[in-house]
């Protein structure tokens, strides 16, 4: 019985994310669906990427929060258009949430739409939301055990940032062994190690999302934001 | 309907949940539900805990993991019994998966059962597993907005505890900002600021700890493991 509600659930959440795909597809927009951990940084991530890329594509973004805009208010600054979901207590963001603030977005004028999920390495990963792919970022602090214990994330998305390397030489983190829990999972994934406080290997990062947005707005990109 | 299938969930999970703290009640266990995100360090706490107090109380341990029994191996050292509950993908444990396990246990030679819930902030909070009381863990390179971006936890849990302090020189963490979030949200609740790798704060941890067993296990407690 909880099984087929369940599947009724996913069953209509996928129908509007093949929707949203469609809309988006059409107006060669990138949609990111960044998911990790609570504090694993991906507000820092979106603020660095702004600075990096905000000149060259114009970027937007969802911020799904539980209940505050902080995150928002982090990124007000790069004067971006955000619209914020406030799941109320929700551990995820659907494509039925995505779909109602999607008309608060001039879809032509945007490049890439970044998705802030809510902080959860679990439930986010079940619920397409139309976006292009998915995003994987995971802290060095929480240990390099992640992908073996929380495999679904790792299997699904197109890229890995571990973020915070800078804190390694504090933590018993053995990036080898998070790489080699990372290969049985999801053998070719990009991995990208990076320090988004102090800066290290987000060039790398910075090349492989334009990559990814050139392939995906081809028509329309590298047109300078007014 | 969503609604009122979830209340349905909800309500089936209380049910048995009382039953559970009943029966632990008679049986004079205290059960303490360990929440937090990935990577905040439950499994270390426990093991600096059964190193400290596996003497003088009788500890077990239900281990909540997605899909694997690593954090169960790492405290196999112990000699206590411990169980894992796979949960298969799903975000928390329920108290239907902990009545299921809880006849591998002798609950007459118990005083603490440690529940270390699947990590994630969020969906455990919502499913009372009958346990004594809830316990959350976060750690320092979190972030100190957690309690206020993750409210429902630290609204219901007995005490916090802080760990990993001892990479706050490393990281934009200030603690006046957290326990001032903390405290609008939960005035009175104990805040244990500890170092699971370091030492810091513990002894403080193993004193309140102790204070809650034997306020539950009056009439059990300090019999020596055979």
């Amino acid at each position: 019985m909880e099984i087929k509600i369940m599947k009724n659930i996913l069953d209509r959440n996928q129908n509007k994310a093949d929707e949203i795909r469609n809309l988006l597809t059409l107006k060669k927009v990138m949609m990111v669906n960044i998911i990790s951990s609570p504090g694993a940084g991906k507000t820092t991530l979106l603020e660095r990427t702004c600075e990096a890329l905000g000149a060259k594509f114009r970027i937007g973004v969802i911020e799904g929060d539980i209940t505050t805009d902080r995150d928002a208010q982090r990124l007000k600054k790069y004067n971006i258009p955000i619209v914020v979901i406030n799941t109320e207590g929700g551990c995820h963001l659907d494509s039925h949430s995505i779909s109602k603030v999607l008309d608060n977005f001039d879809l032509d004028n945007i490049d890439i739409l970044f998705v802030e999920n809510v902080g959860n390495l679990i439930c986010p990963t079940q619920f397409d939301l139309g976006e292009s792919f998915k995003l994987a970022i995971v802290s060095t602090a929480e240990g390099d055990d992640k992908p073996g214990k929380y495999p679904m994330l790792f299997r699904e998305a197109a890229a890995v940032l571990l973020n915070k390397i800078d804190l390694i030489p504090y933590t018993n983190f053995k990036i080898r062994n998070f790489n080699s829990d990372l290969r049985k999972i999801n053998s070719h994934i990009p991995l990208f190690e990076i320090s988004c406080t102090r800066g290290d290997g987000l060039a790398e990062w910075y090349k492989w999302i334009v990559e990814q947005v050139n392939s995906v707005t081809h028509f329309k990109h590298g047109v300078p934001r007014s």
